[in-house]
């Protein structure tokens, strides 16, 4: 480990990537290799948590979609109360910390508690959906915009999400913890113009060996989540990017005239 | 290596990350270090390569923003050449695939040809970026949408963003490519309605030695970049997430009541 990279009383918000230990980088494994105390939400799972240093200590703070354990305040302070007792704390979060991880409030109590910390970045979920699925969130001249939402309303509250400026034809829409809100987003972006044709993509445990792709229409959204279990962790994907179907390694594949993958070799007009 | 991951004759897009060797993911190492060939752009750096095997072939195809010293077609047509060769190639891509890579391209290229093909993600830009500098993409309740555009446009033509979009005031918005395009962004996203005000912040070789954090307000973003070589990359990010100061590790931060982060705490009313 370089230098004073992770001294006794600091703390590390370091991304655990989609699932796959595989998928965690090389700094993030030797951070949580380093740590005396590692707080885990419940979407990292046990293939990366054996990375753990066995002597290190694990809580749980438990946050998944519609069942927070901890609430936010009180893990806060958790990490901050660790630090302050100078132990080296990891703070691991499934995905990105970058993205709908809440880390803005995790630095801001410990900079105001004089504790220093330091981000380490992970794969987000949907960079690992598509590369499951073959595909690529951006495609030129089709889909030269990709927006990241999260469809997890506060409880009682209708989703909110702005449909005319997410339903332009040249976007690709990443919803993260979408599965509750497949119908709402399929009604809302019809409803706003988007083409009830629209390709979709839809991950379960993206990059897991309980790994599932489905792939369908718009106007199907609700259809295509119905059979995902409530605690696994689904993305969907909807946009012209989304056309094409998913090589297979060791299989040969035929070519192929998906109309966004001609797109993406007509000269460009923009 | 897993049984069957990388038969010869197959070809893995692989994302390289931002630069910094450390975040690579494991899985990209394995990939990196099995290929027989790698093909590489201009943005990935020396450390990066220098986990190529010593036996693999090492083939430039320079593509940087405003000199592609080969063009899509050429690189497509040499992948699966390689492939067609029985060699186990690896088309490493600075970043992540999924973004702004001419991925759907190279999987349409080698589909075409029968050549399997699987992608291997990668750390990209913005989340480097804003690790570097302590903050999120996202915050609750005040950055509730994640918005990736690239300013890379078309040698002559006017950059064409549909500003209108982009300028709600609770969407963060990643520009990459955006160095020389600072000027156009800061106007038409003002123009378009987002307050001059608003935090940015711009990074350099984010995650390098060499890297570079700095942090201003939209209306002065022409002159932030000012100083910036024309060929290290930089990624501008606009939006409210973008206030509040770097942590760093080692130091005793003061309590911040930066305005972002005091939204973070606010009771939501979304």
């Amino acid at each position: 480990m370089p230098h004073d990279e992770f001294p006794a009383g600091s703390v590390w918000l370091v991304g655990a990537g989609p699932g796959d230990p595989d998928l965690l980088t090389r700094k993030a494994l030797r951070l949580i290799a380093a740590a005396d105390i590692v707080f885990y939400d419940a979407l990292v799972g046990a293939e990366v948590l054996a990375l753990i240093s066995g002597d290190a200590e694990r809580v749980s703070v438990g946050k998944r979609s519609g069942r927070h354990s901890k609430d936010q305040g009180t893990i806060d302070t958790l990490i901050v109360a660790a630090a302050l007792a100078g132990r080296r704390v990891v703070r691991l979060k499934g995905g990105d910390p970058a993205i709908f991880a809440r880390t803005a409030e995790e630095v801001a109590a410990c900079a105001a508690a004089g504790v220093a910390v330091r981000i380490c970045p992970g794969i987000t979920a949907a960079s690992a959906a598509v590369a499951a699925a073959g595909s690529s969130l951006t495609l030129r001249g089709v889909a030269r915009r990709l927006t990241f939402v999260t469809a997890h309303a506060q409880a009682g509250a209708p989703l909110d999400l702005d449909w005319g400026t997410l339903a332009t034809p040249d976007t690709t829409l990443a919803i993260y913890m979408g599965r509750a809100a497949a119908a709402t987003v399929s009604q809302q972006l019809v409803a706003a113009g988007r083409h009830p044709d629209t390709p979709v993509l839809v991950v379960v445990n993206a990059s897991l060996p309980t790994e599932r792709v489905i792939r369908g229409r718009l106007s199907a959204l609700a259809f295509l989540v119905d059979t995902i279990s409530a605690t696994d962790p689904a993305i969907l994907i909807v946009g012209e990017a989304m056309a094409g179907a998913p090589p297979t390694i060791g299989s040969a594949v035929a070519a192929r005239t998906d109309r966004a993958i001609a797109a993406a070799h007509r000269p460009l007009t923009d």
